[in-house]
């Protein structure tokens, strides 16, 4: 049976997701509950490999296996075996070629930075902070130049391995909630430290030390050294991840599980 | 000079706020961070003295010093040598007169409560959390019931060290905001664990286990053998202090604090 499972974690707690040597990542310790559950190893796939320090609201994971369990077993069980830095949301049956990771036809990020003079301690490591006020008007003329099918070189890290650098960004959404801001980043796939590189860009026209039109020179110019140092991954989370083939997922929308999670 | 200051810290990282042989507490670490600053020694007094995991949004410190320095400038200098789990948010003269605790007519606690059937690892130790749905009109009888004076020996923790279980509390509300329930708690002051164990009480009227008459009970009997479980600290933040002879320190209300910090 292939079991779908939708997983939140804080990503400063861990080495990104992949597995490595050191074991100090999301797969690494979803694997080691799995193990313990089922008393076999078991190996996992997930939606979007996140990096260190970045959170998960919604990563999705699926995987093989012959234990027959009701979905909220696999929760529980998972929950009781996992650290207190990441959960099991749901547990979900799917078809034999349900892919996490190839199946996905969007992914969404949300970014959330705290716009403020002094430091907080309360949600360090859980979002972005910048001292500055950001003007929203001009972040978002730069958002919508970077709709689309593009090219984005300017945007993505040396160390990327996707095959092409042309993403279709669907969305760029920025929002304001009192002293913090929420920008939603939707694209069929993204580029290693795409949003991240494109937050730097947007907070770098928010300072206003760029026009908005500055982010259509970088996509033309191709070049990532022109363009803004990768932004903390703070305040980034996996927020969401479209199935058109698995409707009945138990996913929320990204803001849903913002305010589940975060209550903002 | 006496100085005061409004900090905000994370109650995880921390063994309470008062000075231990440890040197784990928040005194301890503004302490070092003034001496440092200073290159003296300088003893500081706080509102409220919180316990090991209770956070702070605004915590009030007064201290004496001779250094004339710009109240910028005592902020981003006792930043630079804090770590992130504590911040100072402000520094502003006082007369010579003030005292952060004896001058306190009213402290506000707000706790932060998150109902939702399986954890989430985003908040973790920074709220509270019950997996079941609680009834807010049967727990906002039982505060009703707790308004005004009374003697609070059923929620004082054996340890407690007041002269008199007699407090007044002035407000104690229950805000609905998504998935998270904010408690905001005033009083003159607070019994040691008083606002953890009325949480207990509160918890057990919302889960419909006791009936809000219940808590009137509780503080008649006066015994706390009586009453519910001490509550987990983790969503406990002493969120403002009220200073009549004071009304210029820069003290924002408790939710705008809460806003500003979490984002609720």
């Amino acid at each position: 049976m292939r079991l779908a499972l939708g997983l939140c974690y804080d990503g400063q707690a861990w080495q990104g997701w992949q597995t490595q040597p050191s074991g100090r990542t999301v797969q690494d310790a979803l694997e080691a509950a799995l193990a313990q559950f089922l008393a076999e190893p078991t190996a996992t796939i997930c939606a979007g490999r996140t990096d260190t320090g970045v959170h998960a609201l919604q990563q999705v994971v699926h995987l093989d296996t012959d234990s027959v369990r009701r979905d909220q077993s696999w929760v529980r069980g998972l929950n009781a075996l996992l650290p207190k830095t990441v959960s099991v949301q749901w547990a979900h049956p799917v078809g034999a070629d349900f892919h996490a990771r190839f199946d996905a036809r969007a992914r969404t990020y949300l970014y959330v930075l705290r716009c403020a003079s002094v430091r907080s301690p309360i949600l360090q490591g859980r979002v972005g902070w910048v001292h500055d006020v950001l003007d929203v008007v001009a972040m978002r003329r730069a958002a919508a130049l970077l709709l689309g099918e593009h090219d984005f070189s300017a945007f993505r890290a040396a160390q990327c391995q996707a095959a092409s650098p042309v993403r279709t960004l669907q969305a760029l959404e920025v929002e304001e909630r009192g002293c913090f801001l929420v920008f939603e980043f939707r694209a069929n796939a993204f580029l290693h430290h795409m949003v991240r590189n494109l937050m730097g860009a947007l907070v770098m026209v928010g300072r206003g030390r760029r026009d908005p039109g500055w982010v259509a020179d970088l996509l033309r110019q191709k070049d990532r050294r022109l363009a803004a140092p990768t932004f903390m991954p703070d305040g980034l989370y996996l927020a969401h991840v479209f199935y058109p083939q698995a409707p009945d997922l138990p996913l929320v929308t990204p803001q849903r599980a913002l305010a589940r999670h975060l209550g903002l």
